[in-house]
């Protein structure tokens, strides 16, 4: 290795082990074992534009392996991204920008929140597809405005879980040749050595996945450089399985998990250093050499977007729709007149699933919003989300010459291969929830991912993260409630509305029949900064007349009154969904026996409590006490809205196999029930 | 094949294909493509009791395809379960036997419930786990009361799911020979056939994960006898792939996903019997000779457990100790005295996390409860839930003859092998889970397992089924709020507490120090009828001195007074985990300036709502609406307890990276922000 550059991972290791033991928190043992994978693939491989992080034909990077966070901001600071030696300085500290695992947002470059195992690859999964996605649908020949990989840095503990598998799945079937991910095999985790728990053969697992595979020195720079030099010619996704030491350098600890979570101390600090010819003080010493060697990643940076900026111009002025498609698709901004094509449903449409209205609101919209793209884990003919005429996104046949080529028919229609807007995630809800986030986050598409409400389950890591990151991905979960019927319990949702409403920043949205379905996915579009759950039925419900009734726009504030003559009532019934038309029911029994009781239907808690005071107390007077609400799910969390002293009618124990009208019969979900409520209520 | 073969086999297709068509509804493609392979396995290699179906040393059967339910219930009836042709005719009907999915509990054989994909996959390893463990624990030379197998019925779907790779992963690692996954690959899949989403080479993952793998065509009955017969001989894990048709006999419909997920119709059940020369009427019909082939499993049944029964009597005569523990482990039963060494904290113990606390607590219970076993995903010395020197649980040396040679020193202490206790299950948590529930299922031992309570989230699907199964699986949840600090949000727990409290069945305890960290385990080992989650702190607390405050064992009840000298309070404040010393705190403030306000601890919410209505009256007296909550979690939910004009000090946001006790003060969950709660609502 060339003493400079072994000088520059040497200050790669040291930075990250004086950050860490600064803030006396981290991972130092991560940052020095991987510091040559590092090094490598920033400096000699990585397109990025440290000055203009978010340049849109960038490489992505994601740092799988989180918790080696003062390894990627040790990068930050020295390739020239706008974080400062005092930022490491202040490393695990309140309101600093470098948190202990990276959180999208804190800092420039840091393109996603990881932490989480696992969770990187399925992001990165969807940054390349959103890539392969954009290129097909708008590069040209000549003009190839979109071309960039994808990088991962991934550890032993991101191949342990599932997910990982479940993106070398589908990143195999999808040959999606620009991911490639680098395997930081130290062979350690937090508690024990791999040997005790993890004898399988990753680079196997990927090869039956249909990956390129390589074997690594990943100590040694110029094995790194052949082997991502390699990686990026071969048309299948790229799994770089390096060798490396974790803390390595550090005379006690290295090849010890005692290197993995917390600092070195300052003795072994101190001795690391001297092992490694590395100044004993002061801390963060930066050589002048080295950061002149990272910091040319300015210059070229500059020089790598100013080439594109050229051929986005030729671009936009040789292809004047797909460029102006283009720009509209990057800036995240939706097309004129977007929401004219949303259908209008009235109760002489006959009663509607929510599922089947939201299909027809999502093919008009996808006939608009040309960059709408997304699918099921193998639910479409279920969920209804598939988009009719639109392609399957796949790979092209591998008679193509290259899988970049150029899609000349993106825009008009027939499209193929990687311009497909109907993805096939497979039986994999885990690896398409944490994809749609990779996806909205690389920009230009808007992703949605569909199953079955239950399965949501399976999503939960990935949705978690999506809202830390506030990503803009829309979920359709249909079969949403215990009227699904036979399936039974193990596909009865009960506890999942109110685990969904307990995560922060997650817009949930429950239509309650067709009319509300077109307002609620008009809210989804709109609803830039977080992910949304669009929850749907499976079974019929009556189109609400709206003329009787008030107007579904109001979905749009959460919750509002629907029965327009109840300027004072008694009682207050509050219902979601499929049960706000049991709900009238019980209103218009309620009326013939002359008492006057107020139906709010309420899609969505996270609108109606953005809503001003005043607002809120319109809809839900203080002083009418007497409130019933209805939801067939969890109980938990009504009597915010109902108190202590009103009726909550919802389901606290599993759902039942039979036909779905019985099972709602049988768990309370009747007219009767609803009036028998308020009338206990009220005496 | 044999034509008394072929009768049999399409007995079982026809009997599933007439179940799903009177109802309706149901999945009859993969029981008339896979009912060879089921014909095989039940009729030749399962050992099994029908007329006994709890016999300890039986061979657990897992349909992980739970869809494929007709086919379970067809097998059950015609071997000679309790089930007759009427539970068939009634599948998933109102309170039949029989619903769409299996559910444990539903039916006897129904080992486990299955439906979610991958599940019973995780269930199996635990099963297998299980198996291992008491074998090598109890098995005595001459003497092999544990001797069985655990086979598996997996689909496409269940193979694309992430758990199956972590299942195979940690199965090889673990050289799980006694585990027999059949694959009935039909590759066709809900929305789609495979190859569109599934061009993984399933074999060659599994090679890589150090399993034996045969390839099959499942329509034949002899290749597949070969091939359970190859498996059974084989020490690793073993995968028969066996290629299948979707809907065997369909002319309209075989190999179409149109025979996944709904009946065949009349015409076409019509023309599938016509093409399979079935009689056309009636429906249900059952050949006798096919009939008396199948029920001689009930001889042969009776037969092998008379067998067992000799090898236990001689067991336990020649081994009396271990023969009774033998006998107490199946039973469920805890060893008289188990509650003897429980440890006894006090203030002068100093503060103490109660994963401390709880690491403590259970190494003392593992003393005496000796089935007592599990461990965490690659967190042992974070969760601290280690058994000191109570051995691994891993594969024996492969020098060692015989996988299932039996461990002489099993009961001595000096464990190796199967009969250590702590397992490692890698960074996989949803293989841990639904792995213990699978060992908690087999019956004989007391799994717990163990993460950060965040990442309950990748666990979630399998916890779900662990309370609709009613397992007692312990789960260990440690770092269990904002207060671990510097990890940050992705680390952080906040709609955790609320999402697991939406589970139906599912007990959480959240104690408030080391003291009711001992009640928590004890209530833990206690509940026999579901999970049981504890959840537990990073950071140290103050031991409440149970001489001024009352005592722990008040956890039994879910919620009680801590402050004995409040009888006619003001105020309350409700307080879980490492909020009660806060609000403790807050207490001795607000009686310093004469504002009389009770503490309640609070650790469980399921036991507390247990209660009769006059404790739960006298712990939160009605007339008392000045309440506050405080929990360092989402505040979901919470209104319950103090009402709509109550206040609810929790966390509506994702957290933050620093020092946990700067977290906790910027969070507000503080002495001071308590108190002034307690004064406005007094005002």
């Amino acid at each position: 290795m060339r003493d400079r550059d072994e000088l520059c991972i040497n200050t790669i290791r040291m930075l990250a082990v004086d950050t860490v033991q600064k803030a006396e928190s981290g991972h130092p043992g991560m940052p020095m074992g991987a510091a040559t994978l590092a090094y490598v693939l920033w400096t000699r491989h990585l397109r990025h534009s440290p000055q203009h992080p978010s340049w849109p034909d960038r490489d992505r990077f994601v740092l799988s392996a989180g918790h080696g966070s003062a390894l990627l901001y040790s990068l930050l600071y020295l390739t020239g991204y706008d974080l400062t030696l005092d930022d490491l300085q202040h490393f695990r500290q309140w309101e600093s920008r470098t948190p202990g695992h990276p959180e999208r947002g804190c800092a420039p470059g840091v393109e996603v929140s990881t932490g989480p195992l696992g969770q990187g690859l399925g992001n990165a999964l969807g940054l390349a597809m959103a890539e392969r996605w954009l290129a097909s649908t708008f590069n040209h020949p000549g003009h190839e405005v979109v071309d960039h990989r994808t990088y991962v840095l991934a550890s032993d503990g991101d191949m342990m879980e599932g997910i990982s598998s479940e993106v070398a799945s589908l990143a195999g079937t999808l040959r999606l040749g620009r991911l490639i991910v680098v395997y930081d095999a130290n062979l350690v985790t937090l508690s024990a050595t791999t040997d005790v728990t993890f004898t399988e053969n990753v680079g196997r697992r990927f090869e039956a996945c249909g990956w390129h595979v390589q074997h690594i020195d990943g100590m040694d720079a110029g094995a790194v450089d052949a082997a991502l030099t390699s990686a990026q010619g071969d048309d299948r996704p790229s799994l770089i399985i390096a060798r490396t030491h974790l803390g390595y350098g550090s005379p006690k600890k290295q090849d010890t998990f005692a290197a993995h979570g917390e600092p070195l101390g300052k003795d072994e600090v101190r001795a690391t250093k001297h092992a490694l010819g590395w100044p004993e003080d002061p801390p963060f010493h930066v050589p002048d050499e080295a950061l002149g060697m990272f910091r040319s990643a300015r210059e070229r940076g500059a020089r790598l977007e100013a080439d594109w900026q050229q051929r986005l111009n030729a671009h936009r002025h040789a292809e004047p729709v797909a460029g102006e498609a283009f720009a509209r698709a990057l800036s995240g901004g939706l097309p004129p007149g977007w929401t004219e094509r949303l259908p209008f449903f009235t109760p002489s449409d006959g009663d509607m699933a929510t599922r089947d209205a939201g299909g027809k609101v999502l093919n008009a919209l996808a006939g608009v919003v040309t960059n709408l793209i997304g699918g099921s884990a193998d639910l479409d003919p279920s969920t209804k989300t598939a988009l009719a005429g639109m392609g399957d996104f796949e790979s092209p046949p591998r008679a193509t010459p290259a899988d970049d080529a150029p899609n000349t028919q993106g825009l008009a229609g027939g499209v193929w291969g990687y311009a497909g807007r109907n993805v096939h995630f497979g039986v994999r809800e885990h690896a398409m929830a944490a994809a749609v986030t990779g996806m909205a986050i690389h920009g230009g598409v808007v992703p949605y991912a569909s199953t079955f409400l239950t399965f949501s389950d399976y999503m939960r890591p990935s949705i978690r993260l999506a809202a830390l990151s506030k990503a803009q991905v829309i979920y359709v979960w249909t079969h949403d409630s215990l009227a699904l019927g036979e399936d039974g319990p193990t596909h009865q949702p009960i506890e999942h509305l109110a685990s969904l409403r307990a995560i922060p920043g997650m817009l949930l949205l429950r239509p309650s029949d067709a009319t509300e379905t077109v307002e609620a996915w008009r809210a989804a579009l709109q609803h830039r900064d977080g992910p949304v759950g669009l929850v749907l039925t499976r079974q019929k419900l009556p189109v609400i007349d709206r003329d009787t009734f008030a107007s579904a726009d109001g979905l749009a504030k959460g919750a509002y009154v629907l029965t327009k003559n109840t300027p004072s009532p008694r009682a207050i019934v509050i219902a979601t969904g499929s049960e706000v038309s049991v709900a009238l029911a019980a209103h218009e029994a309620l009326a013939r026996e002359g008492i006057s009781c107020r139906v709010v239907s309420m899609p969505s808690w996270e609108l109606f409590e953005a809503q001003p005071r005043e607002y809120r107390n319109a809809v839900l007077p203080p002083d009418v006490r007497a409130r019933v609400s209805i939801e067939a799910g969890s109980p938990l969390g009504w009597e915010r809205y109902v108190g202590i002293d009103g009726a909550v009618i919802g389901v606290d124990r599993f759902g039942a196999s039979a036909p779905g009208p019985v099972v709602m019969r049988e768990y309370g979900f009747t007219v009767e029930h609803v009036v028998a409520a308020v009338k206990r209520l009220l005496t």
